[in-house]
């Protein structure tokens, strides 16, 4: 069966433009004579729209667009992710894949499982689907699925009251062979994301027996990020096509020879290797989405920010990045070197502006309201904010995106400053915690040394006193990270995070620390989803809370 | 039937704490030898507990907690709103009215009706139930519900693919009496919706024949305040019993005898004064809950922020808020002296800080890195920052909670500075129009003169440069704020604006910035919801996205 995958790049709510990128992967399938084009879930409205889909008008726009790509089929079918209408109770629309050709619909599928945890929200906006769909095309008998509604033939399942299809197939796996699914999807991007798809799908299908093809789309949404990764697998579970990563691709495929238009099948990828692909994508993406064609960043001479602007560097170019070195009198002669360095190593533009001026004046503003009252914390964030806010004005001035360079680490904690260092209208690495932002930082410096030896070996510190480090208060980040990906990743309680062998006072005040912060977070900017449980969208916590610390 | 209604103000998260509460009621009902004891919906673990409702701990201290309360009765029934688990496939947990006396759960009311718009997220953390749960108590047939189960009855059963307590109620209509429904809620304030209620709780009492205790919880949670208002209706939909607004109120009620124990009922409110009161609420209640107990704000001699320092001195008391009066070049007399005339009147202290030392420290800090560029926008948003950071030190030195001071037609537009003027924990009236706020502020003069009058004619300005009036770029506000409820609060698209009378250009125009500062409302501190359709976590736009105007 010939097949165009047509891994594309929709923009949300850009029906025109998507229209465009369906219609070239309709050509390419008439091109080649194929025997059906493929493209993703919701390609013509983009995804997630979110609470555009609440509008009418938008669904009426979806559902003319939807109209004008039956319009232009001939003999060959083609597949498109969209919505469509409920003219019954209940929500709305569908979301569906229609199967058009001849300019006649053939046939819908709905989506019947609507993931509803983390960063979806499916069950807000959409009627779910009641059967599977099943359609033969070029003799062979395909089952089309969107998204979810293939995991759910996995474990996944489980997390549905009523699952149709895996019922249907279960009923029926003697009985009628289905040669083929297809699965349309809108599948963001997380550490390891890749490699569980293909276990997963690889169970499934050795399990039903079917091909799989995949088609996944590509681009980046603020914090999401999808990898497309489409690919052919066989009923034994073995993957045969693979499209690109974080790339658009529009492919053929021929599943009964697997010609590989212009791939070579290569799997073995490197896990960081591709979060920091994954960075450069989500941030280039939110770039062009938002009218942003550079980005400036306050450099520390920290590994922090020398991992921001290594990936700004990437996605930007080089001329179109700025750097801010505002060194206080707290700042060692060593963090200017260091950002310094790294300006003249990655070829970009900084300027180092002093803030000491900054704060005497405020210093001297404040005198009389805060005659009597110690140095303390307030002075700490005053310097951050004075960051900020020069940071906000050069971004202001030249129209540049300004990225906050804060890790997950210091965001779980609350070591950032509010309207200071988490200023930014997107927060780069923010799902990245700290030993993955060392090691992100190697791997770039392992290809070309870029990011200053000392950077690496030097004790963390946000240089807000003499003599501060990130380790007095908090543990080491080894343990940091370890107690954190278990109370946000794996929320288990403190008890459970004990009985893996963490010291129950430290435990106790990372977690308290966590909770504390949620006000911080609510404000944060966007962040790069890059785990399978980031800050931000699909963590959903109340900041007006008081639970006691064994209760959560 | 006798009934002690428990309005209690519940704690999210704080078992210990809302198991006193639900305590406390039962001892109630026990002195009064009552029939029942009703409390409002997840009252065990406060309203709305988000995604700590992911963690099996959480659910578990829940369940523990369920015990305690089934332990603690006699033989007095209680109906108390919780989750209980789900052991099956699906969602994990239920969210369920417990219904126990002598020490055991004579039965469970599973909500139906999940609602998923809005503030809402129920379908991500909830199983729904199957069918409607009757139960006889003092010779009475009881429907018991939950929140939505009962509006479904009428006019917002639309919303949903099935209706089981609808069906079961139409099926049975003549054959079975019921005497009584009760539905137990955490239900939101916002203007109008008491009025709502009552009209739609009255066409379904009288079209189901049944009366109706309403108990609805008190508290605000974040951007959510409740507001309480439990209410004893006739079949005949008329109301017997009104319990208190924004206020806890554990009261008995006869319902044979509507007999009140305290209350006489008033309905006659002002929807003016209830939404002041709302905002008094909320603010204070988000004070308790993140241990805040003053405020601080920058007063501008405008009338929102008079407004907010208004609720503020309400909310917190007069001794406990700080107004920062933060002159600049720009700013007029009149404002600093009207500034100072509604601190007086208000009672509060106020500090006078100019900002033209910061103003010019950040213009020498720039001038290298801005040589050769024009004053703009930039110079303007650094005023606006240089306040946000005297403010947010002001809060850091004295723990004193920052309020926003912005109005919801500024935040639609986008005429406030992220970091600047949107700095804060709270922002107080966000979600009220600026003719909404010079209403509230008119009915706050009309009982006692505080805010002078020149504010209220003086045109509206940010007074960030010379001669600068909102009015410069916007629509009167007049015009401006009917545009944005169209399109904010009825989802309405630009031809549909435009078919209610109003110009072509100024509608594209307001839509246009509405739809491109989502940005800033992103890092906007909460907003106290006080209208259908407040920006925040009720209303779920992208950013990265780039919608033709006319296609939303």
């Amino acid at each position: 069966m010939k097949i165009v995958i047509g891994q594309v790049n929709p923009i949300i709510g850009n029906f025109e433009y998507n229209f465009k990128l369906i219609q070239d992967a309709y050509k390419k399938g008439l091109e080649v004579n194929a025997d059906l084009v493929v493209l993703p879930e919701m390609v013509v409205t983009g995804y997630p729209p979110k609470d555009l889909l609440e509008r009418d008008n938008f669904c009426k726009r979806a559902f003319k667009y939807n109209e004008l790509i039956v319009d232009l089929t001939k003999d060959i079918p083609i597949l498109f992710g969209s919505i469509q209408e409920n003219d019954k109770v209940g929500r709305k629309i569908y979301n569906v894949g229609i199967l058009a050709k001849n300019r006649k619909i053939i046939g819908c599928a709905r989506k019947i499982l609507l993931p509803y945890y983390d960063v979806f929200d499916e069950t807000r906006y959409f009627e779910p689907g009641d059967s599977p769909f099943f359609i033969n095309i070029a003799n062979k008998n395909i089952l089309i699925t969107i998204c979810e509604d293939l995991w759910g033939l996995g474990k996944e399942g489980y997390l549905y009251g009523k699952n149709p299809i895996k019922d249907a197939l279960c009923k029926n796996k003697d009985k009628q062979k289905i040669d083929l699914a297809i699965n349309i999807s809108a599948s963001p991007y997380h550490y390891m994301k890749f490699n569980q798809r293909k276990e997963i799908f690889s169970n499934i299908t050795k399990e039903f027996k079917f091909d799989l093809l995949y088609v996944n789309c590509v681009g980046a949404n603020d914090e999401l990020i999808f990898d497309g990764a489409s690919f052919f697998m066989t009923s034994m579970g073995e993957l045969r096509y693979l499209a690109s990563f974080f790339e658009e691709d529009i492919s053929y495929l021929d599943t009964d020879i697997i010609s590989f238009e212009s791939h070579s099948l290569n799997e073995n990828f490197d896990v960081t290797e591709l979060m920091y692909k994954a960075l450069v994508f989500g941030l280039k993406e939110y770039g062009k989405k938002t009218n942003f064609n550079g980005a400036v960043l306050g450099l520390s001479g920290g590994i922090d920010s020398s991992l921001t602007a290594c990936i700004a560097c990437d996605a930007f170019g080089s001329d179109n990045v700025m750097g801010l070195i505002m060194n206080s009198p707290y700042n060692s002669k060593e963090s200017l070197e260091d950002a310094l360095e790294l300006s003249k190593n990655l070829n970009i533009r900084s300027v180092i502006i002093p803030i000491e001026p900054l704060m005497k004046s405020y210093d001297e503003s404040l005198a009389d309201i805060f005659k009597g009252y110690k140095k303390d914390v307030t002075e700490e964030n005053l310097q951050a904010r004075i960051r900020g806010n020069l940071l906000m004005a050069v971004s202001n001035k030249f129209g540049k995106l300004l990225l906050s360079t804060g890790n997950k680490s210091e965001m779980a904690v609350g070591y950032t400053t509010l309207y200071g260092d988490l200023a930014g209208g997107l927060a780069v690495i923010s799902d990245v915690y700290k030993e993955d932002v060392y090691k992100i930082a190697r791997w770039i410096n392992s290809k070309k040394k870029v990011i200053p030896e000392r950077v690496f070996i030097k004790k963390p510190s946000a240089e807000l006193r003499p003599g501060q480090y990130d380790q007095e208060k908090l543990p080491p980040y080894e343990i940091l990270d370890k107690i954190l990906k278990l109370f946000i990743e794996e929320a288990k309680s403190i008890n459970e995070i004990i009985s893996y062998g963490f010291d129950r006072n430290t435990v106790t005040e990372v977690v308290s620390m966590v909770i504390k912060n949620e006000y911080k977070r609510r404000q944060a900017p966007p962040t790069l989803k890059v785990t399978g449980k980031a800050f931000g969208y699909g963590r959903r916590y109340p900041i007006a809370m008081r639970p006691k610390l064994e209760d959560i």
